[in-house]
């Protein structure tokens, strides 16, 4: 487990690279209405599955604005962040493996070198199958991700890679389908987003039974 | 189809009642971090069952986020919005009944009220069923959004209700079970979250073979 300390809250800097919100104004029958966003990257998302272990593969990260969503309450009333209250931990997310479209190359190759950059499984893109996109946060980005599902076995794997590269920490898990099947009754502990859990229930509609 | 027109584009006013960016400062595994999020309320979301019909009930509605997704980058490099090449109608979104948790009141009367305002359905709280809970906008909101399920009748339906309130403009629509099937193997034309797509598939797996 990551240690996460010293949590603070600052301002947006106005040249944040990664946060740019702006106001839309439209006409929407007759009436001028406006809507606050922020400009996203569209991205993809992998449902990963080893054969050679019979597991779905997910990554596990800390993320400070799952964190924030947690403490924000009590933030906004004390301005302080109880670590002991709200253990870091606790925003730590399950999630498909998945990253931002911001090189100038075909979605599939951006799928596959997130999945070697954070799990580690290096295939050729012709093994990496679209299954359909969909908006994300329709309310904020109204960006577009494509999902893909991947067939792996371990003699895919890379040494040394996986993880993440650069600042990222992203820890690699494995889920038996059992406790796929579990997740989807029961959700995981609140800290996977809905992607996460469409794509593990697609496979198991889809995929597990022909397996 | 609502009209949509005179689409412009403007900076965040900083007083933006919904729209509070911020950065978040850290130190993870002793390495100093940070990462830009905005606050936002949680939520709460209803995959909504017609028993008299046999159809799932959900909402469109014209989403100025998915259609600055659609143009950003025609606009970012022109400055303009074609609203020829980019029909307004391409940002019509097929989602959950759902709403944010604004008021003061137990997550499922907020579920009740938003069957009620969006919908037109008045059921009584015990009628309306915890599925789970997630975490939407992982990387940027981290709100935590509960989700419900609910099965109406025609005879729950209050005249004059339903299509949202204020300056909400929200269609009901019906989808019969055979629609939503194909939905879970298509998408819908890249204009639903995943949130509504883990709903459909959840009620089909969950749901439809007792009913």
């Amino acid at each position: 487990m990551d240690s996460v300390e010293n949590i603070r809250v600052g301002t947006l800097p106005p040249d944040s690279p990664y946060m740019k919100p702006f106001r839309l104004y439209y006409v929407q029958n007759g009436k001028e209405k406006n809507w606050d966003l922020i400009r996203a990257h569209d991205s993809v998302a992998i449902i990963v599955f080893n054969k050679t272990r019979n597991v779905l593969i997910a990554v596990k990260q800390f993320r400070p604005a799952v964190y924030y969503g947690l403490v924000a309450e009590e933030y906004e009333k004390t301005g302080k962040v109880d670590l002991q209250k709200f253990p870091p931990k606790d925003a730590i997310t399950m999630e498909l493996c998945a990253g931002i479209i911001d090189k100038d190359l075909p979605t599939n190759e951006i799928a596959r070198e997130e999945l070697i950059e954070e799990c580690g499984y290096d295939v050729p893109v012709e093994r990496i199958e679209e299954v359909m996109q969909f908006r994300s946060g329709v309310g904020t980005t109204g960006s577009l991700q494509t999902l893909y599902y991947c067939e792996v076995t371990d003699s895919d794997k890379v040494e040394g890679s996986g993880g993440g590269i650069g600042d990222e920490i992203i820890e690699v898990v494995d889920i038996p389908l059992d406790e796929a099947r579990e997740i989807i009754k029961q959700g995981t502990k609140h800290t996977s987003p809905p992607g996460f859990l469409f794509g593990i229930l697609w496979f198991l509609t889809n995929k597990a039974s022909k397996l």
